[in-house]
């Protein structure tokens, strides 16, 4: 009945969701035999020390010198790139399945590094979905020689929804990120082939992670049990707006820093050799260093840096105050994340603060890796942080003084929520990252706050014409 | 700091969202009124009679007599003016301040009848923010006079984005619906002005809702209480995709009979001839019909007609399976929509298909009503409804036969809210129903199971190139 682009765009969304699922698979392998490998070694610190090190300087080694030899151009983020393709440019090369291969198993590597190196995998995906989408827009054209001279376009087009899609199971969000990142114009005729394919993708996404046996994977990615009964009280939209120019003052910190350093790295002529020829010997010393600052004997025990991203976030988002929380959480047997924040050799605000100040360096730094990475998920988990560390202040001070008289606590979980929707809506200049908040956690009370933060912070980040993120890439390569 | 434009945005946003409150205020108090008096006549059937028929067909008669006297474009929904407005076509009595004082009187007349009429206030609300964008503009064009040439167009399309978005209190479908429904191309740059614009008018929505003392509207609109825990079964997709199919194809049936009907109306010569002399007297008969109908001692009991529209779709949205709650459910005192809906003279099926089939024609006549309305509201609830009925029978057959050994209970909610969302996007022709659902009710758990639905249903009603409801009207005039 319908015709052959519609298969197409099923297979492109089931395809995607299956390559996903297939790297979260790989991943969460990978990181527990570090894991495993790092509690067995307890008792012995120098082994221990370098089990943590050198794990992840193998795997960014790897990772770099693979994708240089084979495939040169399958470092970073890739949103650079395929916003170039989309924009008429002819780059085949980058849509190779080669170049798939390669930046598939590079972004394994990368991720299995886990929360030394702090890398996403929202960028590279939005890639490995384009060139999903060209090659089954080749498979279309084999069996259907007579078609329309732009469907190649319509379906990479359609691609790029779909990564962020299938990354998160999240389709509207994802759809909505690729219109702001992608495109200056949209044509409402992409729009239902986007939304179907997103929606196949995030659908086989979940179904692969039920079947796996995570069983609750079918609902919200990331758990969260907020109450829904009343959501936020009339003037917290004051703390709201605070907290959105806050980020939006934070992000324009972190991306004159970002700036900087990739010019730096572009015109210095030792590093500029370097990465010429030695990619692999800059990305193990920049994962050894980075490695070396969050050893959990080290600094990191100040930055609960042994919990994976995932671990991370879900912490961040979770529960109330936390101050109050802490006695009877150390009762509990299993790890528990909430411990390595807020602990009694390590006080919450410390670790919090001393975490915020700490990942903004090092994540710049890890951008410099010539490993295929995304940068969104860092960014989003550092705007949790930036929230809890608002949200804490605000309960702490309530909590203490005579201004709250009817024992109303601050709801904090909403303010890290906010605050990540906004930090990384202000570092990529866009607003849908409030709609994946709210998509991922499952929650859409929060739609109006969330929202309502990220324009603000949006403002501050875009006034005086400052480039995005990926702006700053696009003009640096 | 920057440019007058903005504040003309939160403006426009604060005004439509006061306009949507002060419009919601006044039909609640005149509906309130209207089933004051009838519980006072209770006993004398006649009054009764009379009290339930007169007062819709008074307002009826009142808002099309006003409406054709004051400003006779203000009838109908509004929304292919708006389209044709931003499509480029300049016709400035659309806009004028006359015609917006008019539509919104007349949609408080069509609105205060209540369930007699069902017709919904989305569509001229669309139409007055698009007036109240066009007045905006022409105070900032007084205040700054040296701006760009294309500020107006760009104002109103904001304008017809905050229309949804503070009918509802939902920003993201709104902006969303009006992208799909209004236009063919979007300028990105139009994107962050039409979320903030959305979001200061969702923002003061839901403000004015909670110091007005029905202090829950601060959450989402319709309340709904699904556990979250387990939001769907793999198997239950089926269920969702077939209820998708099912939906577009009553759709096709109900947007045929409407095709005819407004054929039938405009070639008629005794009706031409009557709706251009005597509207007052057409639109009074209908009223009285439909009211003569619905009277709660005739085949009323049977469609639940003493509920308001809000009530039927938060009764139709409302807990799990409604028979096996039918027994506790008599205990209660207060006034329960339950009852209305399944009690021992009127049994659920029996009223449910009732409901249905009546609504069908009823709707179909009410459209041609030359009243300002809405006819998105009545479509919605109608796709809950027959979410409702599937999902009923569906439950009856698990729970009667031996299928379900685990003791399995369907959740019947569920099917209604993607129902709800499947038909109204296929008689529309859009994908935004799925996400209003989901952010008016605050729950995105099924936001994939909704979207898919509604993509299905979208696939049987746009087969073959049938016009959308919209479109339909648009070719009428």
């Amino acid at each position: 009945v319908c015709g052959m682009e519609w298969y197409g765009y099923a297979a492109l969304g089931i395809l995607t969701a299956f390559l996903s699922f297939l790297m979260d698979f790989s991943v969460l392998k990978l990181l527990n035999a570090h894991q495993w490998l790092y509690e067995k070694l307890d008792g012995n610190r120098l082994l221990q020390f370098f089990c943590w090190t050198l794990y992840p300087v193998c795997l960014c080694v790897f990772g770099s010198v693979f994708s240089h030899n084979i495939c040169p151009f399958a470092t970073g983020s890739g949103i650079p790139e395929v916003r170039t393709i989309l924009a008429g440019f002819e780059m085949p090369h980058f849509l190779s399945v080669t170049h798939l291969f390669t930046k598939f198993l590079g972004l394994i590597c990368t991720l299995a590094a886990g929360s030394t190196v702090f890398l996403g995998k929202v960028g590279p995906f939005v890639h490995l979905s384009t060139m999903v989408g060209a090659y089954v827009s080749n498979l279309c054209t084999l069996i259907q020689p007579n078609k329309k001279d732009n469907a190649t376009r319509e379906m990479l087009v359609v691609a790029a929804g779909v990564g962020v899609a299938s990354c998160f199971g999240a389709p509207v969000s994802g759809v909505l990120f690729s219109v702001e990142v992608m495109s200056s114009h949209f044509a409402l005729r992409q729009y239902v082939p986007c939304f179907f394919s997103a929606a196949c993708g995030a659908l086989t996404f979940r179904l692969f992670s039920f079947w796996s046996g995570e069983g609750e994977t079918l609902q919200a990615l990331f758990k969260t049990n907020f109450p829904s009964s009343l959501p936020f009280y009339p003037l917290e939209i004051l703390l709201f707006a605070l907290l959105g120019l806050l980020c939006g003052a934070v992000s324009c910190c972190y991306l004159f820093c970002h700036r900087r350093i990739l010019q730096f790295i572009n015109t210095n002529s030792v590093l500029v050799k370097m990465l010429a020829t030695d990619k692999g010997l800059y990305a193990g010393a920049v994962a050894f260093f980075l490695a070396c600052v969050t050893f959990p004997h080290f600094a990191g025990r100040y930055m609960a840096s042994k919990c994976t991203m995932k671990q991370l976030l879900t912490s961040l988002l979770k529960g109330g105050q936390w101050i109050s929380q802490s006695h009877n959480a150390s009762v509990q047997l299993e790890p528990d994340p909430l411990l390595e924040w807020n602990s009694s050799e390590s006080p919450l605000f410390f670790t919090l603060t001393f975490f915020l100040l700490m990942k903004l360096w090092m994540l710049v730094l890890a951008c410099t890796l010539p490993v295929p990475a995304g940068y969104f998920m860092p960014v989003f988990v550092y705007g949790a942080a930036l929230g809890r560390l608002v949200g804490e202040g605000a309960a702490f001070l309530f909590s203490s003084t005579s201004i709250n008289p009817g024992g109303y606590a601050l709801a904090v979980w909403i303010l890290c929520l906010v605050s990540a929707a906004a930090y990384s809506g202000a570092v990529t200049h866009t607003l849908s990252p409030a709609l994946l908040a709210i998509e991922a956690t499952g929650q859409f009370s929060h739609a109006v706050p969330a929202l309502f933060a990220t324009l603000m912070a949006n403002a501050v980040a875009r006034s005086r014409h400052r480039p995005s993120f990926y702006d700053a890439l696009t003009i640096c390569k």
